[in-house]
């Protein structure tokens, strides 16, 4: 992952938004490439403009650290869990710009009803899921009145400082139906992260005292998004297409992302980068833990199967909620601010089985469907996922053909990991060997020695 | 209700919305009343414009009636429920502009999702209840594929035409997760036209063949969102407030409306007149019916109570949701398609009590908080409700007066409901006597004889 120069020059960009095709009726615009060439004249260099037009950073400046230090070992401490941490990490560096710090009722409000926030000069950036802290009782009672709070972190020292504090009820049921449009048992994050928190939510003003680290090996690969904007810049993109994943990447998938760079070169653009952007933060149980995926990227690029002169690799610290449609666009804007001006969507974005009912959670159509009328984000130009296969003729993933289906073998994610927990190789030309092999070890490193291997469906 | 002119005036008026204030904080705007007085020369003549610019009325002409009748008999048949019909009825005045029929998947997915439509020119317009028409698999299976259905009332006639038809998949739990904030069991509307409704959703143009009557000796009562135009532009009214009710008016009630005009007239205004406008579709079961209700409307008008030169009394044709801050959305939006420019919001607005826990569905200030920021009303200006007590010092209701509690009582709905069925008074002042009445003669009208009163509490 050479591709991810440590030094990033500074020239400035200007903030140059594509136009976004309009539908011609009241259902709004279906999600389409857009068909036609951009005439030269058209495309101009320089990245999208962060939402809300100027990208918040709320690090604490380094003179300032240690009085801030200070300050914040005198006010009363609300302790952070580790998603708590993820989430300061977000705002900290302004992937959720302009917002800047945990909400107060009128944006969590707005984040529930309307998935957008407005700002004082009436324009509206897209805001879809509630970045909330929550406390309980106790911690509200040693509150009292103060107006400022330290943030502490799990080894009891404070690691942010919230101003102008607003504390309000926290409507849990309210905020997961709204949020995930169900209230089953068994949503991963509710029950991670919501189910046993406080009944009350804390918002105001972040400083965050140090940048935010994980020392795992990792923190080099968490540009923030001033650094992913310098590194854009610094390659001379003049377009930006992100491709946020939390799974092992296949060659289906690389296919896509060579196809799009190919596309994009068609209507004009002469240097487009792809922005590949594993999410870094909380994941289900069964999801592929950050780390080997990290492996498993690596290897990809390492392999030549994407061309790392045209690739940034670097994680988004976000969460995930998987609430599907309403995330997705969260997963988008964000993007935005990291300087991604066209986004690729698959078939049912962060999407996962309903907890309880034998079905997916919500309509594979609908993510792309709502992300393509979703308020604040008419600047990002949505890229549909194409239906990738492999194709038995070609022996490689190939565009599904709906004229020769019989020559297409769909690989799902179960069965993938099926075939890696059991050593077994799927396809060739399906994934590069050493990202495969990278898989293999994943699983060889979970399963007791002795157990059988798992029947693959044929 | 000679207030209710059946003859119209047709002279036309400019639109002309008044600015509404903007917050200075990105937590937005609070609900304020204006402060100040608006100056002489910003008032203008006029009704605020519909939304969308123009309203929609899908009543087919009478030339064509026969014409449109003939063609409806050879068309697959979709039966209607009452509500339905009502939402039938929603539509075909314009209520619901530029709705221009029940809702298909785009439409569906943007008001659940974002509370508002984008239309064409990039504009938005609020629309936070989801208009649609449930069918079920039998009758999707009967349309085949006709891109046209007649829908048809109980009595098995055509009713109306829907053309260009889209058929969708109904997901009934993300609906109700995300309109009402909760999926508890015992929503009154869920439970009436929901949970029983078929799993498919069908939208498209709508044709309504004669206009809706129910014959209940109330017709009259149901003025157009154009009826209405014309009759506030015939009164010359230079701002409009509109009261949403689905309860008796009290002395409180007509304290507030009558307080709003003339602070209205302080603003500057000239002739502000009262909109009130009970609702008339379904209501849950333990609501004062509507024919009831409108007895006792009319007797506060007639007891002098509210002044009628000054107040227009109509009945709105819509469902009632009892989806709190979803809902007063829907209330507000579809008054400005009948002219009005204020709206007066209350406590717990289209709230009720959680169907299973022992505490409200909603808080009761979020209502008037998503009402201020909810897209596409920002042309509405809205009033918050102050709170009016009955205030034994004066013996009449008055404005609740934080510094001497002491002095006042709240009467609540249960209390007021417990007196009337007990054929008690309330205290002097609380309801004119012949509004009062009314309530004990509905009550008297549900009572089997001999029955003991109910217990008051003190």
């Amino acid at each position: 992952m050479a591709s991810m120069a440590a030094v990033l020059n500074k020239s400035p960009f200007l903030s140059q938004p594509l136009p976004k095709s309009q539908s011609s009726h009241l259902p709004f615009s279906a999600v389409s490439f857009p068909s036609k060439p951009l005439r030269q004249g058209v495309i101009r260099a320089g990245l999208i403009a962060p939402d809300g037009g100027k990208l918040v950073e709320l690090v604490v400046e380094e003179p300032r650290r240690r009085e801030k230090k200070h300050e914040a070992a005198e006010l009363p401490r609300v302790e952070l869990t580790e998603i708590d941490v993820q989430w300061m990490h977000v705002l900290s560096e302004g992937w959720a710009s302009p917002l800047g710090g945990f909400m107060r009722e009128s944006e969590f409000l707005q984040t529930l009803h309307f998935n957008s926030l407005r700002l004082d000069d009436g324009s509206v950036v897209n805001m879809s899921v509630p970045i909330v802290l929550a406390i309980d009782d106790e911690q509200k009672a040693s509150i009292g009145d103060s107006k400022r709070v330290a943030l502490v972190g799990s080894d009891g020292s404070p690691v942010a400082i919230l101003s102008d504090i607003e504390i309000y009820k926290h409507p849990k049921e309210e905020r997961i139906a709204r949020t995930w449009g169900t209230t089953a048992p068994g949503l991963p994050y509710v029950e991670e992260a919501i189910t046993n928190a406080g009944n009350w939510l804390i918002g105001g003003d972040l400083e965050v005292l140090e940048p935010v680290k994980y020392n795992d090996g990792l923190d080099r690969f968490r540009l923030s998004p001033a650094e992913l904007r310098k590194e854009l810049e610094k390659r001379g993109a003049d377009a930006v297409f992100a491709f946020q994943l939390r799974n092992p990447v296949h060659n289906g998938h690389a296919l896509l992302m060579t196809d799009t760079r190919r596309r994009l070169l068609e209507m004009g653009y002469k240097n487009p980068i792809l922005l590949l952007h594993p999410l870094g933060g909380y994941t289900k149980a069964d999801d592929v833990p950050l780390s080997w995926r990290m492996k498993q990227h690596e290897k990809v690029l390492e392999d030549g199967v994407l061309d790392p002169e045209t690739t940034v690799v670097s994680i988004f610290p976000s969460p995930m909620h998987y609430a599907g449609p309403t995330e997705v666009q969260w997963h988008a804007k964000a993007r935005i601010n990291a300087g991604a001006n066209f986004y690729i969507v698959g078939r049912d974005p962060a999407g996962m089985g309903h907890p309880v009912e034998k079905r997916d959670l919500y309509d594979a159509d609908h993510g792309k469907k709502v992300l393509s009328m979703a308020p604040g984000l008419e600047r990002l130009n949505i890229l549909p996922f194409r239906v990738a296969a492999y194709d038995k003729t070609q022996g490689k993933m190939a565009f599904f053909d709906p004229l020769r289906p019989q020559d297409f073998l769909f690989i799902s994610g179960t069965k993938m990991r099926t075939l890696a927990k059991n050593k077994e190789n799927p396809p060739d030309g399906f994934m590069c060997p050493g990202g495969w092999q990278v898989l293999v070890d994943y699983y060889d490193s979970l399963t007791p020695a002795g157990k059988q291997p798992e029947v693959v469906p044929a």
